[in-house]
């Protein structure tokens, strides 16, 4: 999966910020990306670039309509159609991570086969994945595991990544889910992977590469999670890392979609992931943990982070409060 | 995934009995299943049934022609397809778990279309299944798992079904590969199963049962198997066991396929097997052990099966020389 940039981002009639979060992901992690915005009478969204019409997009040189919101009842509307084919018959390709796939419109498929162009759906794979080997790789590697799902991982990822190109080291973040692929215009839609072909797809996202780089792998789902551990096991067994980042929300009561379940603590998840690890690369550690306090007060959250760190001993940081960099120091 | 019963089991040109394994598993778990066998000029596999033409077997009952052998090279010669099509237009379905899919078989295409019979391949799911939930269902479940692939768990699930019911009790083998669906008719190709979807593919194969109503669940690759451990973690947390079997093959020196990792211990196994079921099933609990002891003599195996009873405490037995009859009990 490989986007070509820069990107137009189009945040069609967003009826509010929250809808183009794939937008706002690309504007906050990937500055230079994104040479304009394309917005639709009705929208509330604005990543505050230039509002450009395609023709003005193509001439400021982009080359992928980026879908950067969530379309409205699943339905792609013909307000929508109308500038996906524009942007198709001018030049650029389009990308989207829409549940609705764009190569089941027919008019976006017959624009795009007329005008050679490509339609990207990154939540489904577009090449075939070999069977993992688990043979050690040259570089380094870093994986986000989290208690829970979506309690902060892609985050912590680009954030780590920010981090460590800040402080003038080699890493890249590699993504493993739609949004991460859209921000970063390559990674592993792993969760739409064949099982059989999960562990070595991750393989194949982090390659042999530099001794002193790091990738800095886009965590799934969780060992805790009975609905999508197989995905995190095939992460950490594929991902081969030799630093693990335990990333955890606080004020969660149950585990995401399960309120049968309870989210377990860090000093569960540590050992258990770990020990996972360790068969794939005997010398991976634990190097600290990124907790999402989002919904404590900012004196709450210093508190939850000095006792955790305390009982861990290990660095515990929100990298959205206060960004990565002890993590990439624990690097 | 179901096949319709009885059996023409096709036995094709296959060159030894090995290359029949397929038809040998039909016979050896479900000898009601097959009415017959179609054996082509060179064959050198027999499965002691009648030899039937295909006009015999539709007269003596058969509902679905399996390919009970493997392809060679990968090609369904013109001999196969000559007897595929007869099958299929005097009424038969036909089933294989071959690479080659017969889906892709114009002549066998045609043949099924102008005659509404099924192709079936095994090999790939044939519905969708839901994301998993979790949740507690009724019934009681037993899961085979190894130390590393190939280590013996579909035979030691078949064969402790076979006990289950010879003690007269209720238990169904629930397959999860591509040979345990051709012998039992019904299954979920788990391997071939996408990411997101693996452990509810397992849920809506054990689904809710009698409280005294045992499902024997096939078990695939390994937690230490870097390549596949994916697939065991969504078996395990999908299928949600009460009981757990160990399988071990004591003179493998490497994981299968990858010479580059030792094989665990069955120390190893149990307690990380364990902690990973009881996430899902605070209950679970390790009932014992197969061994797998092919490749030692009859001496050094009982020698080997006591010496691991003593270790571990549990029942330890090889489901081919003794039978899976201690593990029923211990159910």
């Amino acid at each position: 999966m490989s986007l070509a940039q820069p990107y137009l981002l189009f945040l069609g009639d967003a009826p509010d910020p929250l809808a183009a979060k794939v937008a706002q992901g690309i504007r906050d992690w990937r500055p230079d990306a994104a040479v304009g915005q394309l917005r639709l009478p009705g929208c509330n969204a604005d990543m505050g670039l230039p509002d450009m019409t395609v023709p003005e997009a193509i001439a400021a040189g982009a080359k992928t309509l980026v879908i950067g919101v969530a379309n409205r009842g699943g339905v792609i509307s013909e307000a929508w159609n109308k500038v996906l084919v524009e942007a198709l018959e001018q030049g650029m390709d389009v990308a989207a991570g829409l549940h609705t796939l764009l190569r089941n419109q027919v008019p976006l498929v017959n624009a795009a086969a007329r005008n050679d162009r490509m339609l990207h759906d990154v939540r489904l794979p577009n090449r075939p994945y070999p069977i993992g080997d688990g043979k050690r790789r040259t570089g380094k590697r870093v994986l986000a595991v989290g208690t829970d799902c979506s309690c902060g991982k892609m985050y912590t990822a680009l954030a780590l990544e920010k981090a460590m190109l800040e402080a003038g080291r080699k890493a890249s973040f590699r993504a493993t889910g739609q949004t991460g692929i859209l921000i970063t215009g390559e990674g592993v839609p792993l969760d739409a992977v064949v099982a059989d072909f999960m562990a070595g797809a991750v393989e194949a996202l982090t390659p042999d590469n530099d001794d002193d780089h790091w990738d800095v792998i886009e965590g799934q789902g969780s060992l805790f999670h009975p609905s999508f551990s197989g995905v995190t096991m095939a992460l950490i067994h594929g991902g081969q890392p030799d630093a693990l980042v335990l990333c955890h929300e606080p004020t969660r009561t149950h585990m995401r979609g399960l309120p049968h379940y309870d989210v377990p603590g860090l000093e569960d998840l540590q050992p258990l992931a770990l020990q996972l690890a360790r068969r794939v690369n005997p010398d991976c550690r634990v190097i600290g943990c990124a907790i999402n306090t989002a919904a404590l007060s900012e004196a709450d959250a210093m508190a939850y982070l000095a006792e955790t760190e305390a009982k861990l001993g290990l660095p515990c940081i929100d990298p959205f409060r206060q960004g990565a960099g002890r993590l990439a120091e624990a690097l």
